[in-house]
């Protein structure tokens, strides 16, 4: 029998597992087959592409009968990507990384659900007043972008789930398993949105060499840095933002210089030529914390099955309870 | 009825509550009045100084029929500091920072439960290998010390947990109320480490206004740094250990110049004659990212009974599960 919480009878889901929407990775097929398996899917809209878009959201909007979402850098994008994504129906649109002001009425004028993601206490008052229903609190053991100052999951949940009650919140980063899934729902929280570990599915937008690398990655060899996106012009404003993600040969090149790679001209070009000539990966590897979770690769729909199945025997085997009668004498 | 795991049965305490051994200021009242609620209340023997030890174990030692237990700064002591400990008959000694090799076996064949804190991979191996019978997994957001470059709690514990299986880990770091006791145990922990929250009890031996600053104090306004030991000259290692403390002038004047603070004897001649003049106070406020979950100045017996009861609650209520005639039609 499936966990209940506000997120499952808000949006009808049948888990409280939220598959996060990372930028091009999470494409059609990877939102559909979450949403399909009882998850929340979330098309990667990342900064709006058109083209990416058009193709992606008839395959998640056909894929499912189930609910199914849309999430957007809302620093980068203008109306006309929500608007594209609202012609498709979504159950949710999520919003990311900046004022979510200017898009939030007419999300929830289309009658989807406004999920906004916060990374510090001023962000989650900001959600509740633009009248966000579903408020993602990100730490910084998240893989991919997230606040340069960040805070860390388990601490900042709780901290959100009193500032914002009663609107549902879910935890993100630092989840890659159903344990994680249960530690998101005993701190309070109505879910746990997810990213890595769904980059090492079957259906996710990722060359063969990325989920390798997380299959085989390390929490410990995943770092936070702005250089990544200053080297490669990406738009980022880095003052604020940073990512994380595994080893790259410009986080060794460039570490704790982040002002002079900014005034560098050449090394930004270089780094294009070294991606076209193959000798880097044209993206770098984002991957959270959790990854030392991840060692296998196994399609969307499985691995919310086996999360969803974790998370209740976690929660059942935490709440085990002592018999009166078995306590071992006191010690010493 | 109380929770049961691995640590409540291995030590015959009644609840999976560990206040943790914060140097100097838990001393023999506080570890007592945990004992007494039945947690695992650990002296904080942080440097092994031996007045300080004379006079607060006799404390706990007498204060409580339950088990107690006793912490040390690893890199910092020395045989001695333990024998006068273990004189006393502790249930638990606890060692932290530092190869816990030279007191392993002493501590092991005296009968108490060694415990061995860790704060990534390598550590928690060798915290196997020395026959730790309980590892403590400590996350970057925790209060006080801890490593440079450490690792967010939530993504930790479960990692430490699979490498050291069958040994049972508690999670330190970010837990300040039952919310974050629950999510502990559901991340596959024996129990919880708390260290901030105890600092903000009555029987902490704290000036007032250090619990003041506590209860005051958020988490966005925590900051790990090596800075507070370089100017105080304390001897920790601090290319290995900084600390999470709350704002302090000396931060704000060496922040991202530890360098060259640890060339300049001046500025540590400064801060001690700041201390003797009272312009800043003799010890920073050391806190975790969790502070801001910590709001009142309770007694330490009424705090582990209402971390229990709510760590209860947090389990019952995250388990809650669907009824199957109970869920809405799909959304969208």
């Amino acid at each position: 029998m499936a966990l209940s919480t506000e997120l499952t009878e808000l949006l009808g889901v049948r888990h409280p597992i939220v598959q996060a929407p990372m930028g091009g990775s999470a494409g059609g097929a990877l939102a559909a087959a979450v949403s399909r398996a009882g998850g929340l899917g979330l098309l990667g809209g990342g900064y709006g592409d058109r083209a990416w878009l058009e193709r992606e959201l008839p395959i998640v909007a056909a894929g499912t009968g189930q609910p199914w979402g849309v999430g957007f850098l809302t620093w980068a994008i203008d109306a006309g990507a929500v608007e594209r994504a609202l012609a498709f129906g979504p159950a949710a649109v999520m919003l990311s990384f900046g004022d979510p002001g200017p898009f939030a009425d007419r999300i929830r004028r289309s009658g989807a659900v406004l999920m906004v993601q916060v990374t510090d206490a001023d962000e989650a008052g900001r959600a509740v007043e633009v009248g966000a229903d579903v408020i993602v609190a990100q730490g910084t053991e998240s893989g991919g972008h997230g606040a340069r100052h960040g805070r860390s999951t388990l601490p900042f949940v709780p901290l959100v789930v009193d500032l914002v009650a009663p609107v549902p919140v879910l935890a993100a980063g630092g989840i890659a398993d159903g344990r994680g899934v249960a530690a998101a729902l005993a701190l309070g929280a109505a879910g746990a949105l997810i990213g890595t570990r769904f980059q090492a599915t079957a259906e996710a937008l990722v060359d063969p060499s990325v989920s390798k690398a997380i299959v085989e990655g390390r929490g410990q060899d995943t770092e936070r840095s702005g250089v990544l996106d200053i080297v490669r012009g990406s738009g980022w404003p880095t003052e604020k933002y940073t990512a994380r993600a595994l080893g790259h040969p410009s986080l060794d090149r460039w570490r704790g210089r982040e002002a002079e790679l900014a005034d560098d001209d050449r090394a930004r070009q270089d780094y294009r030529e070294d991606v076209a000539r193959g000798a880097i990966p044209s993206l770098p590897v984002w991957a959270g914390e959790a990854v030392d979770l991840i060692t296998d690769l196994p399609s969307a729909a499985d691995l919310v099955t086996a999360l969803a199945a974790q998370a209740e025997d976690a929660l059942d085997r935490a709440g085990r309870r002592q018999r009166p009668d078995s306590r071992p004498p006191a010690h010493g």
